[in-house]
């Protein structure tokens, strides 16, 4: 399972387009280089398609969205589309605002995403319309327990197939499918929830990804999830023989990221087909 | 002292709304979490108001604002005054350009701040309105010596009554008092200050200590400076044991405040009351 | 060759103003701080001035420019002009968008910028108004060689004697010419590529080291292109002892800049000067 994809993304490099928020933006641009690929942020209005045209593909983030911004995200989304890029969308906060939640059902009209991928509330606010969110973190009623797994993803099945996106749910469980086929990985550690932006350095790599595994973005995006989680708890176990902290921490996950490769995923990856 | 006030930022995790500037907006959201706290950033006009009722406490850092962000911290911060949150006003800058001199004084007769964290020079052009800064850091004037001492305990007293919050003065030695009561503390390390963001971090935090610690927002305060400061000694004894530079002085603040308790700061603490 | 030049950084600690983007910016601040000066960021059109005016001097960097940010580089640039401070200007990603081409040209006409830095598909680019550039990085046409080194000299130095600026080429090899004299610089590690940024730090010191050296912007100029590079050899060593990755390696970058002095730039330094 998911032999090349890693090292598709490193002989492609392809370029990326972010717009996202300016909090974690500096993760996402070392991860996305630590993957193989090389990452351009550019999200003024006048500039994004031409940004987005050079690109190979497209991550939307609405992190720290504005109006100006949310014009760029649209715009952006709509050319990656049709330029048939692979686009995808991280819906962050999602549930938390009523422009958030305007901004992320506007980009499901406007734009087709190739992945969506959000933590279980902001997915749940997407497939239902209704916001159990907490901020930008898991509600505690959302969390993925083994009662809840199926129904999870039923949800997910069925806005898989609604928006013809992947849905990807990060969480202590993940949930990667395309509405017909689901992976369910295991990897990740609770430490990455103690790091601002794990789930954003997720999304912007699954542009990476994505685009140098076109043909299977599928399993692209099941492999990101388990490499990222696997990087988690390798890099934990290193932690704590240097005695470290949470920052620690995030440089040791960008630094295992940028030396993962096939034989380590192999031996680590926890990953189950249904 | 201080018991328990690391220890109710740990089990209340409170949402803490940031609005701050993009140069360390990283490092602030990842102390928080460091903390105990979880951090959300939004700073759009229309949804920070959405954003601070969700949240436990809104921190406003005027680092690099702008027409629009001036909007945001505005309504933001009679949202909070609104809901009985406690809101942190960091004026970086104030006294360096028009812009922020205005806009700091504008805060200060629109928002009632429970906490005030700033440089002298920054304390200084708030409570007398005559800019002394050098940029965002203290003019060589300002520098809190042994004769000065006195007078800048007076000037925070003084501006502490009139505005009715509590006044936090950073530097080589701290002073934190609300009026009455005022704390004078000694931890720290000068290496701090080759670190981009120390204080924007420390202002950060109080939004969490100040959540978690409602009832006595003062030495959550006090508590905060000295859990800091400490933070920053320990790792400089760290650093020059692995021969480190500026940025692994970073990493390692972050990582000890991380693993911060009240038996290591009970042991560490350098604070005066008068 | 390059005495006193780290040293006359460490003693003026200039005031550099840098309007950069948001993707780097943290690191950007940090290198100023670890070579000896202090960064103020500031982007809004009414108070650029203000701070451009207690500043030394400017550092443009239009990494993520958008309608806001782009007047107030003019109008930052133009009040730098008129007190006679340093200028750099960093045109990242010129060639990619049309947006970032007339930017780039408008700033050119507006401003005398007394270093331009960029790689060498950018400065191409500056020179004759054609894009060959790969999004933020080098196109492979443009990669300096053996073969192409002449005539990429030749450019760098008319376009030095049309805009009156040192021409800063960042690359394997790195050109630095006034139109005059040129330094070919041999100093880095193709690792440094792998961390976002290190080009905008590269030129948010040189505002430092311009400042401080203004009486020879262009030795101070090969000068930061040296250590900077040297530092990212030595550390790449350390690297690899201990087995670290590309974020470890960033870290270490920032630290050892911190800890540059003219012993180590001596003994390391591959500069020929043409």
């Amino acid at each position: 399972m998911f032999e090349n994809i890693l090292e598709n993304v490193k002989s492609n490099v392809p370029l990326v387009h972010l717009i996202t928020n300016y909090v974690t933006v500096n993760d996402c641009a070392n991860i996305v280089l630590a993957c193989g690929g090389s990452p351009i942020m550019a999200d003024e209005i006048s500039e994004v398609c031409d940004i987005t045209s050079i690109c190979k593909a497209t991550v939307i983030n609405m992190g720290t969205l504005n109006e100006r911004t949310i014009k760029s995200m649209i715009l952006a989304g709509k050319k990656a589309n049709e330029l048939s890029h692979p686009v995808i969308f991280d819906p962050v906060g999602a549930g938390a605002s009523r422009l958030r939640n305007e901004t992320a059902l506007t980009l499901l009209k406007e734009v087709k995403f190739s992945v969506i991928r959000g933590n279980v509330s902001e997915i749940k606010f997407l497939a239902s319309g209704i916001s159990s969110t907490k901020g930008v973190d898991v509600s505690d009623e959302d969390v993925i327990t083994n009662d809840n797994i199926d129904s999870t993803i039923n949800m997910a099945k069925s806005l898989a197939k609604t928006t013809g996106s992947i849905i990807a749910i990060s969480g202590a469980t993940d949930i990667v499918t395309d509405g017909n086929k689901t992976y369910i990985i295991k990897n990740g550690h609770s430490m990455m929830s103690m790091v601002s932006g794990t789930g954003c350095m997720l999304s912007a790599i699954l542009g990476a990804f994505a685009s140098a595994n076109y043909d299977n973005i599928l399993d692209a995006t099941a492999c990101a999830f388990s490499a990222f989680g696997l990087s988690g708890e390798k890099v934990y176990k290193r932690l704590c023989e240097i005695d470290g902290g949470t920052s620690t921490y995030k440089t040791l996950l960008i630094d295992f990221m940028s030396k993962m490769n096939y034989d380590i995923l192999k031996d680590g990856m926890k990953v189950e087909v249904r």
